[in-house]
């Protein structure tokens, strides 16, 4: 039983233009498609405002994740989003209401497992992640959320904000913020705290990196000079290693932390290259946290692991309240942007330049 | 049996000039006393540099303390102290040496209980803190510590410091250190954080709140106007609030969290108004964490502190690493300092402006 | 707009009969009232099994609450609530339906403030809870759930419990749950922990400070020898002390304890008596967990709560997870029940012998 | 500088027994060695009651630990040690006294690093242990303690404890103690721990998933059925997986978790199999400690680590205050003992079974 269900019943008429895949592996369609219709009581339609690039959407199109996560193809990617309300459903709340510019919490949890009902919606068993499952993501002029529940408004001043810079905030800004979290026990004013690769999360996971540091030392890491200055200069790290040269990155660590090793790293590129870096450079109680997703296995020496007690923790996107979070520091003006924008028939350049690691920061699609 | 422990077997001879209570709620005496020897193989005798001026003192010299910290009168007070290495025990290792620039860290503890063997020294049920027990403490010309694991270098460039500087950060600069760890989990982007009493630990407390805010709103709390503007002005809070009129307090913290109250309160004073204030300011889930000692009680509202699952605290100096993290956090120049200087001569007068609130910072005796 | 939302229209025709507070201090009435429809389509009505008589329920119906808790009269009281499902709104999944034995967590939140989105939805400050808001309780013969998520579902063998059984878990057994989390990892072989008031909550919570212990010693503390003995002989306490005569106790935990103390302290009376014999029995880094209700003032020595570092809590019911939780360990047969049952026409003799303390467990209403 | 520090000076005159390493992967020589003497103010000498035997031996004993553990031979093994007070140096307080009962503690660290200071002393970068370092072991009549410090007294009732029955808890019984804490607020009443190896170790892991589990789900995992039968029958695992058929692992854990995976698994074992069958059976937020040293690499897919948050700790052997609570457990009875006892020129004999998966429980040399 479908009910009609949304304020303004006219909202979903006509066509919109998205970019689709329609097989793997191959550039993406830009085409018109029907405009979405609002289907439950909480849902959301809003007109995308900016819609964030990322890795993950380059192993998606290139069907690295066919089987972990099946799609059916057409299917419009990009699950970093941030728009202006168009209509609601008759059960959201007045306080968001056409117009406003939100912020799109990329989770979209069952709403009543474990992981939902302590607030990790984003672990849910039966997420439905928009661009990453059937409902359809922000490379398009139009996307339908299914509850208001998963939207962020960034509050009194969105003047301030532009849309292409909130949209980063919901997976760029977001990862790397819950695997910070995660350590921010373990730092402080003597230890050190490594981010590897100054990408579009680990542009932010620096920052991070000095924001929960409470005092630790902060180490950019990227085989790219351009991209470790822009973690000195921008993002505020304490030192820069740039590890393009393999056999000298210890002797660099070793001079840096005075022989101890870094205590925590953030990778945010996951390869096995990376990887095996972070466990040569960790000191006794070091932590790694991973979220960056290059390569196949996490690979650490054992007696290493257990003499040391390392710690090696996998990090998932973030949760709503943690979003609430980011959007809060970058409203008090607490962490920088980096954005490059492009607009929706430029999408297939975008994805070139983000394979050839050639954006500074986050690439951004502005429909 | 007692042996013969120092290396230099003349350190311990002739006389010296200290400041010692001989009755309670009386000035000070200045006066000749013999210089201490080295009794035990660890044990290292310090020209002192420099000893602060704290509350503590004042509750021990008016006899507060009589009966929950009895002493043995005369006694030299003074638990703050830093100062250069005049002779070390047999047993003590090279790297603590003649001219050498020290900290004392003032939790003497027995070494072997539960709290010792966690590393809580200051928490030891016989611990046997200088100046407040039958040690003496740093109002004199020199200083026996037990042990050289009572010290801390700080480090390569001890040029950089001076003691007057270091000496505040063993007790002013520690306790709010510990009391702010305890609670850093509590803190982020979206959270406001008070400091009440912007004495000689609230100073670095504000500090400390920004430091381990990792985003959250610094709130200072004083009845003088010269204080909240060095919490504000220097030690970084956002937000001053003058608590000299009780019943506009409610209204500013209001308008101040927009509604919601403060997350985490760190009291110095700990007066029977100051923990009212803290009551009824706290946010939902609000914590009080107190180490200031004027009052005789906490008292809380019950209901509320159900309904709102508040967390009360007590927080008790802080313990050998944790001192050593403030004096990192010093030597990397995140702290400031705020000091007065009074010679051994001015004791009784540094102790007087403590009184009548008069000391901006921490009075610091240079001998 | 209301919208028709229920599955079977009939379902909410007729009347039932219900125990309702007409004014403050009198006996409940009971009566006919309107069997509720379903208004929502996440609703579910249920046919009441059993609902247990709380503490709470005493302060509602005294009027004691009028202002903290204000609801509209006539109200059914009744917060601890297990029935069958009777029939469902149009959304609500299929899992749960018509027949099925549920238990009903009574946190009531938004779902979209902070503290529903960490899962603390009983945290909420929109929150209502049935029987303590707009929403009428379980003294009745159906009470309305405004939405299937705040139902579990005790799983695959529901013959094994009765609702009898269950009711008081979502309240009783889950409030000390919760409490007992907050403290765990402060418990283990050489710790001691009691339990003060083994009435209804603080059965359960005996049981919980064993099976979290980690071998912790547990002591139960009431004035009763009936229900210390309950509290030792059922619910596994290893020590009991009665806490009648005030200048016994300290010596009694001096000797139980060997002279360290108390570790923590799971108080469910929360009189001024009861909190000031933890005050006194505290070890060294104690700790206090309040859930009882009935003074009005948290008191603690300032002075010791500092050098001891001591830490108070209020802790406030369960979330969701944790009644998943507590009915986990039920149906495990790890936790033991103790319930007097009495219809709905002996509300108001439930009522008088729980006010006289000469209820043993819980007492539950079976309509 | 020595100086003769001994309460008794001949204490240490003669010759005794011992089993010393002359060669690498060869037997061990049983023959007479000079009396250890008591070289500092706070050593002890214990003539040994028990020693246990441990894989950590093997690997010495074979050569694998020569880089990492460098030691010069010939040398005496046997880090898990109790035994009766012989003598005691001047220093040491008169509660540690000839013919007490002692265990030892074996991570005898510098007690001035950050990680003694701490309490974590088996962490120190220059911790000397007994066995393992330029200290000689206890398969020997007697050892030297070089500090009180390190010696735990089980308490008033020794004689309810047999030096066999405390010296597998130094080792066997504390590092996986430490394991089991490092994870306990992971568990409770709907989550499975499994314990995989059910050895010395492994034996004490399982009682220790159940004490700290709080109602959790105990899994015995293991190759042998015996091991498996104490597994459940005396250990108190719910389950048992026998994992010589790697092919039916995956499915035993599904039934057993209803398909949800294992929530904690402690791997004693450490080898490249029980590593893999980890990966493999973790639930989602699984978290995996690794305690044993069997193999050479930690491999984790990493797609799953990171989309399932994993957790992997390594975590050596156990700090001070851990061992007291192993102990405090062992002497109320909580948990059991299984040794087998060999003389010490038996040991030989008792190496060549615990090689080939014959011990049941702990073997431990009895000189």
């Amino acid at each position: 039983m479908t009910i009609q269900t949304s304020k303004n019943i006219e909202s979903g008429q006509g066509n919109i233009s998205a970019a689709r895949i329609h097989e793997y592996n191959s550039p993406l369609v830009i085409e018109d498609v029907q405009k979405p219709i609002i289907s439950t009581p909480e849902g959301v339609l809003l007109k995308v405002g900016a819609a964030g690039l990322c890795h993950s959407d380059l192993h998606l199109i290139y069907g690295h994740w066919q089987k972990a996560l099946p799609i059916k193809l057409p299917s419009i990617p990009g699950h970093e989003v941030a728009g202006w309300v168009e209509d609601t459903g008759i059960s959201v709340p007045t306080s968001i209401k056409k117009g406003d510019l939100v912020a799109v919490f990329g989770g979209w949890g069952c709403g009543y497992c474990l992981y939902c009902k302590r607030g990790d919606e984003q672990m849910c068993q039966q997420a439905k992640w928009p661009g990453l499952s059937e409902y359809d993501g922000g490379f398009s002029e139009y996307i339908l959320v299914p509850s208001y529940r998963f939207l962020v408004k960034p509050g009194e001043q969105p003047t301030l904000m532009k849309p292409e810079q909130i949209a980063p905030l919901t997976d760029a800004g977001l990862t790397p913020y819950r695997a910070i979290k995660k350590v921010r026990h373990l730092l402080g004013p003597n230890k050190f705290v490594a981010v590897v690769g100054i990408g579009g999360l680990g542009f932010y996971g620096t920052q991070y990196a000095r924001i929960f540091g409470s005092g630790a030392n902060v180490i950019a890491m990227d085989r790219s000079e351009a991209k470790l200055k822009m973690g000195t200069e921008i993002a505020g790290a304490d030192f820069a290693v740039n590890i393009s040269e393999p056999h000298e990155i210890k002797n660099k660590v070793k001079k840096i932390t005075k022989g101890k090793g870094i205590d925590v790293i953030l990778d945010t590129v996951g390869s096995e290259n990376t990887i095996n870096i972070g466990a040569n450079s960790l000191s006794k109680s070091g932590t790694m946290v991973l979220v960056g997703l290059f390569g196949k296995e996490v690979k650490m020496p054992l007696f290493q692991t257990v003499l040391n007690e390392y710690q090696i923790y996998g990090s998932l996107w973030g949760n709503y309240n943690e979003l609430c979070e980011v959007i809060e520091l970058a409203k008090n003006g607490i962490i920088k942007h980096q954005v490059q924008k492009f607009s929706l028939s430029e999408v297939n350049e975008a994805i070139d330049l983000l394979v050839t690691g050639n954006i500074d920061g986050r690439a951004v699609i502005v429909p």
